[in-house]
């Protein structure tokens, strides 16, 4: 299975960068895996606008969006939260994604993270950002995980300092690989 | 699989009630399934009390309640919306049963239903269902299915006079069965 | 202008309760106010159904929240989160005085506390808490104040150990007092 | 008071420009209101970037959305739903805006409207638009208004056909008013 891992954030020093960056890492100890680790920057693409749809399609950042989600048995997502929801960038991602035909994110497994400076660990903006992963039909891992003071959470190889914090995270992704490979094996 | 349907509805007439029978009904056809077609009375507990769990345990209906989520492979609700949200019965019997050791609900497929006489068919409350299911590990079907006017949808033998509505219901029910048995099979 | 204090759990040794009892003696310290410090034992009502509302109307203990709820020009609720969201309790509570018309709690000023021995401090519950209250009409304040780490946070004497903990607290009643004062103004 | 009106989709023939071009003419009718009535592409910014953000600072199209919102007394916001949920558009805007310092969304009254030509008038994707709103600290106006079947309730005129549409419009306007002005009058 090929799993697309990227963090929602433009920012080179994002902290769900080194989340995320960890994440494929982990994942690719599993020999069963194929890692996708994207660069958020390859999707890069102009905010929703049905005009330029209409007379342009689908736009480059956009179509590679999809075509990497298309490849995936499975995604995994660090998103940050901004203002106790769903960052626009990633929602703006989502809604371009959900013009194409059929549908991308139809029954796609999917796990979301965050990591965040403050105590709750971005967890609030990764219940809204379940709802239209959700409404476009994704099957979106209840359990997610928050990395709460991720400024102090990281070593210098990448590594989480908190052996606990480690191990969760690490569970986490095996019992998302398992459910994942269930679910893709009903067909589509 | 056995699976459990109930109404979180305590009224007798009520169209939650006619949803989950018509919803048994179809779930009976597939011999590969039993189906516990449960009465919400059953499940009556009183309102969630730490003093009470503390002197008492937990009560006969909520103790009812969690032995019939035990036993079942995937669950099936069909759910009134009260001012925009999940009815505080059904929320209470969630909070009753998230008490058990071990969580029932954790990894339990579970498909939300709703009816309502309104426009709405109940789908703004099934999202707000959603999220104490989830917290609790409970793996949502992510496509649910929000019956509006059902004061007028079913016909005098309970069911759908509208055949595309039928239709839509019963691929559902087929999509989430399908669902239900490649979850379980991961092992728990 | 009467302001309704509660704490939203029945448990006696309630995190809640103590939030509450401390809100309401620093709402006391402005003359302008009268503090209506409820006990929620006094508005125990049975689980809300439909049938038993025809046969025999509203239970007394919802006749109670209610009649309470019409008297205060402003409601401050302090309440647990069960499960990420609402308490069924609560939410129960809600539902049944739903149903008196007028609807008391349209337009009427609301202000939610949580309390919570976590990391959280109960916010994301408060979240799902405002919804049906929102669908009701009311003006829920937009801050919030979620206590984390509350079992180590009161004193002896009910006072938070954290003095910067009590000053936002203080502050956020102060400007929403003001904002139920100002929205009183606009009659109804 | 200064009101600021406007739809948050940059398609020209978008039925929220509609809402919002009639909206914005409902409320013209009252003199002791200055109706600012914007185009979406006024505020054409860039999807988030904090790297952005620390080199150039603003980009011109926020700077000018948050220049509007201070100037303003009130907000109104006539959004269609995307995927269940806020657009990425708006949401886009809305984390610039949450730069700025002050925060400029703080204590701002805020009434959210929206056009959809489903059944269900946007009315779940207004509901997770209150969160990031209120979350910044504005006071978003419990009711809302969802406009269902959108592209066949205009005239020619952009008048509303349904006159018990049109009233309910107009009374939720004025009463929106009336609490917009309450809040103002308590000073920030």
């Amino acid at each position: 299975m090929k799993v697309l891992v990227f963090a929602a954030s433009l920012r080179k020093a994002s902290l769900n960068r080194k989340l995320a960056a960890l994440t494929a890492s982990l994942l690719e100890r599993d020999p069963s895996l194929q890692i996708d680790h994207a660069d958020y920057r390859d999707f890069e693409m102009p905010l929703y606008d049905g005009d330029l749809e209409e007379s342009s399609g689908l736009p480059s950042g956009s179509r590679e969006f999809i075509s990497r989600i298309q490849q995936a048995g499975a995604i995994v997502i660090s998103t940050p939260e901004y203002n106790g929801s769903i960052p626009g960038t990633l929602k703006n991602a989502l809604d371009w994604a959900s013009r194409a035909k059929p549908n991308p994110l139809d029954k796609k497994p999917v796990l979301l993270l965050g990591a965040s400076p403050g105590a709750l660990g971005a967890i609030r903006g990764l219940w809204h950002t379940r709802v239209p992963l959700e409404a476009l039909g994704a099957f979106v891992y209840p359990q997610m995980h928050g990395l709460s003071k991720a400024h102090e959470a990281f070593d210098d190889a990448g590594q989480l300092r908190d052996s606990k914090d480690a191990e969760q995270l690490m569970k986490l992704l095996q019992t998302f690989v398992q459910f994942a490979n269930a679910t893709n094996s009903t067909g589509k």
